[in-house]
């Protein structure tokens, strides 16, 4: 099955555009030992999303990036060159379950065909947890993964799913070096007390902390701040992750020192299908009064809150901002509200704001989402210039604004490619 | 038992004093319509508080307070008068079993005795929770118990204990009317977005909402600022009840618009034992790895989490104050952060911040903590009077200060004992 899965690759999309593209990477094969190739996996429970860099030194450059979705219902396939042109896709149906060995294979295959030959120098993985130990990226060796696996526990959605990528690379191409990049290894400059519940210090021991989350993508913001806004770089600043997740960090001179999200990625803001932060009576009540076990309450909690359980329409921003109905209208509202409540937090942990840093699906492109939520900041002196923020920034912040707010894509695929090729560096291959 | 219990009263403390006591009441026997005497009750699940004020009219005078308190460990009662002199008392031993019913028996019995004959007008009740309906007190008939019953569920852990004092007092004082004043009442006001969490509206319609709680003393506190700090009345006011139980009012012209109490008295800051805002997530932890059921869980979070949790020495603020030990300057430091932290989300709620006003245990009198938090709250504009904060305020900032800081006490048994006048005045008897 996977091999006929395998034996059927053609670049279905455009068959001049992807000879060109293989033509183009003939001089791949004949990469020296500081050059190469670095791949880039983002293994989630259902997707598993990959990308190539070339690198030559210090500079990464995209090659490709595509996407395998819905593995185990409706497969289907998409890798796009840097322009976003389709190099190969394919669909299985739905009902078909491909699963994740399979669904590697292909894009092995698949990368294989259109790069023949290509010298892969490392594969970078984004991991969602590194517990309390890991601060920095990391090399995989066998001792690691059994680590990363005790680690489980507290992301079982997705821990489990992105160390199941890595032992699959490892199986099919062996010899390739590893490196784990973690959301929450960008957050351990935080202070105890940002870290800390008020629980038990032997809960706190045993690693039951706020760890924070989307690391990799505020590490990235904290990498173009001196390039983008260097005035605002060694200042206060609150980045706003904006996505189907969603959080905030607040940054002071590029470090974290605090964010949204704690233990696991449910608590903070409202999110696409995820609750954020609620009062731990609530779950008392669903176990004693509704009869609740722990996987009802995780599938209310991860999967039918949020935006998605407020607007009883769509976990999707862009489809509450078209929508008249008054539910829609509420959700938008309580993310925009919930925003601001904790932007006034992290403006507290932080002693006063510079600026913001809108980023992620919804910060990047819903200009009113970032209007609304900058009309809200106003009381701590922010004026957005609404020309500029309908443009999409960087700087969407007037000229007299006491504080400033900036629009920059993030790029975490680029962030593990870096620290990839950075971890690989300064290791002993 | 309980008779026994009752023909032992003896006013231990001081013959003389309580002789006197009785003789100045003894016109209390002649009061009209308009006069006479308003008990109020506070029903725990380990204590009675009760308190009597002398109404004429609009004017509520303070006569008596005392406690019972551990009424199944080790029940011990007192009575004072209001300058604080002991009027009677008794202690049962420890390993006793009271009751509710026997501690109410008894405090009627020594009232009798210190008041022969007087003329009860009405007895407030403090009840946690008045759920979605009950924005106002209301005087208390069947009908209306049955429907605070139904609020059990919101409140697993006092709202029974607070309805069977209420059903004991109809029992013992037939034909005394009874009003019950709501911890949560005054929060009605808050918008809808301050009340909702990101959950499914099917849960928000059923009533898991952020009720808010400590709604009598922040309604106290909303009386007095125009008398204490009239300027600041119809500003941007956050109210600091900060005692075993603590939380945040966000008070805008003296209405609440947001706190940090949620749909249980677990949510917001860190509490004496309770553990505040936590991730959700934590709690599906505890269930999915540690096997922990509701009822172990509902332990840990209620009692031993919290100031008590973190320093692992005691949940008294005096004691960690004192204490060398570093965990008890953690618990310290970790509460003040919180409380700081809260402060920046709910002056985001107000728009901006022009006083604090510090109440109940630890904020009427640690000077400690009103001092930490202010200087966690200078990056608002707010200056501490180092002098006037130890002497214990009213006013605690400086005059240059741009936000105003204050000490006012509470006092949530005259709001009770106002509202009984008051519910009573405009019912039919």
């Amino acid at each position: 099955m996977v091999h006929a899965a395998m034996q059927q690759i053609k670049p279905a999309a455009d068959d001049d555009l992807s000879r060109a593209f293989s033509e183009s990477c003939r001089h791949l094969r004949s990469d020296s030992m500081n050059e190469g190739m670095v791949a880039v996996a983002n293994a989630g429970s259902s997707s598993l999303k990959f990308s190539l860099y070339r690198s030559q030194g210090e500079v990464l450059a995209p090659v490709l990036r595509g996407v395998v979705e819905e593995i185990d219902t409706a497969p289907r396939f998409v890798a796009r060159d840097p322009a976003g042109r389709v190099l190969a896709q394919r669909e299985w149906g739905s009902g078909e379950t491909l699963g994740h060995d399979a669904a590697l294979r292909h894009v092995i295959g698949v990368v294989r065909e259109l790069m023949p030959g290509i010298a892969l120098r490392g594969i970078g993985h984004r991991v969602v947890h590194g517990g309390m130990d890991f601060a920095q990226p990391v090399r995989i060796t066998p001792e690691v993964v059994s680590r990363l696996e005790a680690l489980s526990p507290l992301a079982p959605l997705h821990q489990p799913s992105n160390l199941a990528a890595v032992r699959l690379a490892f199986d099919l191409l062996p010899g390739v070096p590893q490196v784990a990049c973690f959301d929450t290894a960008f957050h351990r400059s935080n202070s105890e007390l940002a870290q800390m519940f008020a629980l038990p210090m032997s809960l706190y021991d045993a690693g039951v902390r706020r760890y924070g989350f989307h690391g990799l993508s505020y590490e990235y913001i904290a990498t173009r701040l001196p390039v983008v806004a260097p005035m605002l770089a060694q200042g206060r600043v609150i980045a706003l992750h904006l996505g189907n997740g969603a959080s905030l960090c607040a940054l002071q001179g590029g470090r974290s020192i605090a964010s949204t999200m704690g233990f696991t990625a449910l608590d903070g803001l409202p999110m696409g299908t995820r609750c954020g932060n609620i009062d731990p009576g609530v779950l008392l009540y669903l176990m004693n009064e509704r009869g609740m076990d722990a996987r009802a309450i995780e599938q209310l909690l991860y999967r039918e809150s949020g935006l998605l359980g407020v607007s009883g329409v769509s976990s999707d921003m862009r489809v509450l901002l078209a929508s008249e109905a008054p539910r829609a209208r509420l959700a938008v509202d309580l993310f925009v509200h919930r925003i601001v409540r904790e932007i006034g937090s992290l403006a507290a942990a932080l002693g006063g704001l510079d600026g913001l840093v809108f980023t992620a699906g919804i910060g990047e492109h819903a200009a009113e989402i970032r209007r609304r939520v900058g009309a809200g900041v106003a009381w701590m002196g922010l004026a957005i210039d609404e020309e500029a923020n309908a443009a999409g920034g960087p700087c969407i912040s007037t000229a007299a604004s006491h504080c400033s707010a900036w629009v920059i894509p993030t790029d975490e695929e680029l962030m593990i490619a870096r620290h990839t090729v950075g971890t690989l560096s300064n290791t002993p291959t």
